[in-house]
């Protein structure tokens, strides 16, 4: 290669990001040298500043950079309602959507015999401590529709039925989609689901 | 957004490289974060050393770590060849052919009398120089196959063609290419420059 080792390096350090390759991540260094002074150096700060700072919140999963994330010490969020989602990238999507206004639980995956996930090693139990902590009256599944998602779902409305309300995300036609392109499963959903108008 | 500001920014910033968009800006984030440790903070590094040390060379435009590039201060490079090309991504898609044992010129894009880029503009006159300082017998034009890419060779072969030999890349059937996927020009400009069996 014609690039200098400490390019070679930064190169196969971004090949490896979900979503570039060796070519793109070419692509992105050679952009990010031509411009080092406005984009490569504030990156490379920023980067540092994040790795120094970002943690998981103790109570939620959530990531921010402190203990508890913004989320857990907002108290106007305190609204009883918990909505549990698989991963940080879900909890972002909700935000994205702006309309819950109550506090997450981020599992951290999915429950999965194959690859021998128990409720362990999830965020499960603290789940279930926080029933007893916070004044909880719904706990929302807003987990993927997959068939490890569903049945992590089935699973914590077993062990949380109890104790709380236990609701899930509806399933149903998406806002824009067309009939002609929806899978059966979709369908057959959205028809046992079906409102009066 | 639930991600604090320092997070947000930086997913922000990620979003401004080429090939990633806001989305998968934020997942290649989440998987940095996750892995913050071993990914995060070397790649922090990694990006504020090149942002120190990348920098042109005087003499060619490839990109290195010095004031003469690595391959500028290769006397084993000293053919009397030089292949000239736009960017210098060509440069490294060139050396990672590994045919050429010349140098190189990295131009810095091409003539063009839309965007008003006229000689000054790029590293021709450097180029013009360095027929008259390094002993050059051959000039191979490497620019792409585009009008701006053409005109800027036609120019070229023009002003340096009485100091050294010109010639350029051959057109034709792309290796593995199949005729029937080929654009009207290939076939045409490789059945011009056919060759005897």
């Amino acid at each position: 290669m014609a690039a200098s080792g400490d390019i070679e390096a930064l190169i196969e350090m971004m090949a490896r990001l979900p979503g570039l390759g060796p070519r793109s991540a070419r692509r992105a260094v050679l952009h990010l040298i031509r411009k080092r002074a406005r984009l490569l150096q504030p990156l490379a700060e920023q980067m540092a500043a994040v790795a120094a700072t970002a943690r998981e919140c103790i109570n939620c999963g959530n990531i921010g950079t402190a203990e508890l994330c913004e989320i857990c010490t907002d108290s106007r969020r305190a609204s009883g309602q918990i909505c549990v989602v698989e991963e940080v990238a879900d909890l972002w999507a909700m935000e994205r959507a702006g309309v819950f206004k109550g506090r997450y639980h981020v599992l951290g995956g999915t429950l999965s015999a194959l690859d021998a996930v128990g409720p362990e090693d999830l965020r499960i139990p603290r789940l279930i401590d926080r029933l007893g902590e916070e004044a909880v009256s719904e706990v929302i599944l807003a987990l993927n529709a997959t068939v490890d998602g569903q049945t992590t779902a089935h699973y914590l409305a077993d062990e949380i039925g109890a104790r709380a309300e236990v609701t899930s995300l509806a399933q149903g036609v998406p806002v824009g989609g067309e009939l002609d392109y929806l899978d059966d499963g979709t369908i057959s959903a959205a028809l046992k689901a079906r409102k009066k108008v």
